[in-house]
């Protein structure tokens, strides 16, 4: 005998939420949706997921409430502020935040809802878009241990592999890790362009040859195209990728780790930001460096 | 009917010269080899190799001279000290430098030995002793388009893939890009798992992790196990990646090119230098990362 | 007829309070004091001053209220916490806040103190306990310019010099400018000492021949004595640095300043701090650096 | 009796190097001079100077021969190149260069000199054209102590100070920790100018504000009025000051020290050099950090 999925609510309908709602409804599961504007929503629906038209409307007839948010103060709002879904929610229920936010912040939060007895996961992904289409987003996890378990089938249904990393809090940390780490890989790799395009090397037989060593990562095989074309149109945009570095040096500053590669990297980023590169895909932080020397498009 | 193979003298037999030339006596070359301390050619005279007790006999007989050897100094003492390489050479014979050296060598070198008659390629590596024993190296190429072709055969018997970058220098700014690279890989994976260990972050399940996200790369693959053993036994010694920033920022410095986030890793390799740890493998700038952050093991 | 001078209350005698309180008494103000712990109240009281036994008594008796607190944590605790300050004073006094606080924590107070009627200064101070001592400290103000005028009196007792910079939150921002040149002022002094000691030269000579160049700032002088000794007791707490440092560069990320030798100078104090120097004078980083050069002493 | 003064040859007259001539003749000193543009002794020989038509036909009726001249590789050609000074020198003559050139090309000459039975000095100095036309440079010194001490007249003449540092290329290494610090200074400087500008302080105000704190170095007052301005005519061309932060990276990296802030502000200067400040004054920092943070006059 099988048991009945849990039921679910879903909150955030942007570029990431919508591919993984669809994976969810595709694995079974009875989802309902909410977004602050709720067109996002009418793909979802002709697949068969219901729409609320609050989140506290949402998260009253589900078991389970996911999160999928800009930032800490999003997340915040949406939970704890005017008619916030916290507010709504009863002893029993779980929440998991996929957000990619402070882990300050999800330790806080999974204490207030704690104390109302709802459990609480952190689980920022790694990946973007595509790995949300294709349900290979790797999933990394803060919580009780336990209700991690409980909640691995859900985590496949969206990536294809999940970690537990310890309480509230470390899921958020472990995201930090990996995207300080994706953040210094463009820097470097777009240092390393720099340098070659000055030296008078050609750019596509430079990216060929990376592919073929030590180097070649799926971000730099992914980026080349591109790069290539100069085409930068977000799947991972530069002000998130900044915000994340920030969020990395903050939580290395309380934790008295000396990062010296992180905080240039984030300078340069913050340089792209401040010449208008924001909403554009992380690899664009090749054209802020070579504006740094004197390669002007 | 196969046009026979050209005769090959090899000189400097280091932990990547040995294996390359066994694959080059397995593809079917004859190859007399030379290095200062003549015992490192035993194991090479037994699968095939004459071995030549001076460099000036060795290039008299041959009709291509390799050399793979330290650094720019190295290369230009065998070829142009005392009893160097270059003056027993004749018109119409090639030299093909596998070495990591300076551009700036190379072209050297290259003007000097066009106005003997003689052919030459800067030909330096991507990847250690592993893909040299293996023959998946990666060869990166300076020097006449057409000398570049003649000599490819040996290139496929030691590498997996081999490209032009244009005049002679061109392979050595190829060399600079990719270590470039490799070297600031290294130390992000290092400031990332500092982060994640001051954070409160299991090692082996970052690592685990970071291994199916898209920044796993074959050095993180190729790094993983010592990193968790804690083993730094040289592959690749932390000095020559130290040395390759240097050549790299020195590069940038002439051409212009300005690298925020390489000249901060390069200061952390000269600490890691300046604190024993330059014979160790470049995986040890996790050791100095962590000491950095008041980790003392 | 001479305009009777207004009553002071200054909560927080650190080093540098009581020297501050002491300057006020000395011309002639009324001043009534309060700690957390009161014995520190002892030599002041002795010079005149009288001793509330909480922040609420204190603010009652008073026309204008100083703080000179530790962080921004602080200041919210001490004006807003439980049995806060702010909630036993009225409309028309005013709130002088010289701490050194985050830009967007003094405008929030400002708002918050405005919305009761009670006129708010941020008016953080350049100079540590020397100056404080002798009255010439720099003060640096944001709020209201009549306000500020007012207040003149007072900031003249207290220093050589006051600034007006705008609105609240704008002295805490020039706070953190010169604090910031501060803090990389003795990163530059220490790396070129390292450098110097690492090349061979005498330390004594090379501390002489700075003092006689373009680079021979008050604060060469204050802390060469210190060097040459080997002698770290803190003026100015490299803790202290170290969070002005990261207030600066926080700063700095919303408002889009890249600023990268600012951020090199903060990981290295980040690094100081890890390594046990959190408490010493911000001279000490000289001794982070040698350590980071291999020498340790 | 008074001795009679040593006889003077002078090489190399940029704006450097006149008005030290011009000193040199005010204190009473018989000063041959040679230039490879002649035009350029015409001021001097209105002021008593002979001139020589050749490098060699000025050494030969001196006693003294001071170079100031661009680089090392200058210093090197006018020395050993063909025509060279020193195949015209004799034993017991004596060379003193104050160029600033890398420690090792210093050691180098020294080396070389005294084969020739010629002593020598390494005497670079610390200061522009202002101290060079006051006999207020500051005076850098490496060499033979008794033939430092026979020289002390001739800095007297020149400057306010000279320091002792060692052996040859020991008065390189204290320009580079010297040149170092300055450069370090005017990119801190200009980082706390930029955090202001984007908080919205005054810049005026900050300036004085600066000029009454510790961080007053003698730099900042003779910077101040050309920020202010907008002007950036070189005093100390920039592309000068970012040559001595690579000879100091490169006597750092051969000593094994980390300079993490050092290199950062190395990078931004070759960010200047390659956007084109190379030929205005150091002071121009300013204007490549207001481009990294989206400002662009």
């Amino acid at each position: 005998m099988t048991q009945a999925l849990p039921k679910l609510g879903w909150i955030g309908l942007g570029n990431m939420g919508i591919p993984m709602v669809a994976n969810l409804l595709a694995a079974g599961y009875d989802v309902t949706v909410y977004n602050r504007t709720l067109d996002k929503a009418d793909a979802l629906r002709a697949k068969g997921a219901q729409v609320a038209s609050t989140a506290q409307e949402l998260v009253s007839g589900v078991d389970i409430v996911i999160t999928m948010l800009t930032d800490s103060a999003t997340v915040e709002a949406v939970l704890f502020g005017e008619a916030g879904a916290a507010a709504a929610m009863r002893a029993g229920q779980t929440l998991i935040d996929m957000s990619t936010i402070a882990p300050e912040t999800s330790r806080s939060i999974g204490a207030r809802l704690r104390a109302q007895g709802i459990g609480f996961l952190d689980a920022p992904v790694s990946g973007s878009v595509k790995p949300a289409t294709d349900g290979t987003l790797v999933i990394l996890v803060g919580g009780d241990k336990e209700l991690y378990e409980t909640c691995s089938p859900i985590f496949r249904a969206l990536g294809k592999a999940s970690y537990h990393f310890g309480e509230n809090g470390q899921g958020a940390n472990a995201k930090l890790a990996v995207n300080l780490m994706l953040g210094i890989t463009m820097q470097g790799l777009s240092e390393a362009l720099v340098l070659a395009e000055k030296t008078g090397l050609d750019r596509q037989t430079v990216l060929d040859m990376f592919g073929q060593t030590a180097i070649a990562s799926p971000i730099l095989a992914m980026k080349t195209p591109s790069i290539l074309a100069g085409h930068f149109d977000a799947a991972f945009a530069l002000k998130h990728m900044e915000k994340d570095f920030g969020l990395a040096l903050e939580a290395a500053k309380t934790a008295e780790a000396s990062l010296p590669a992180t905080s240039a990297a984030h300078q340069t980023f913050v340089a792209a930001k401040a010449n208008g590169h924001g909403d554009q895909d992380i690899a664009v932080i090749l054209l802020q460096l070579e504006a740094m020397s004197g390669i002007n498009r």
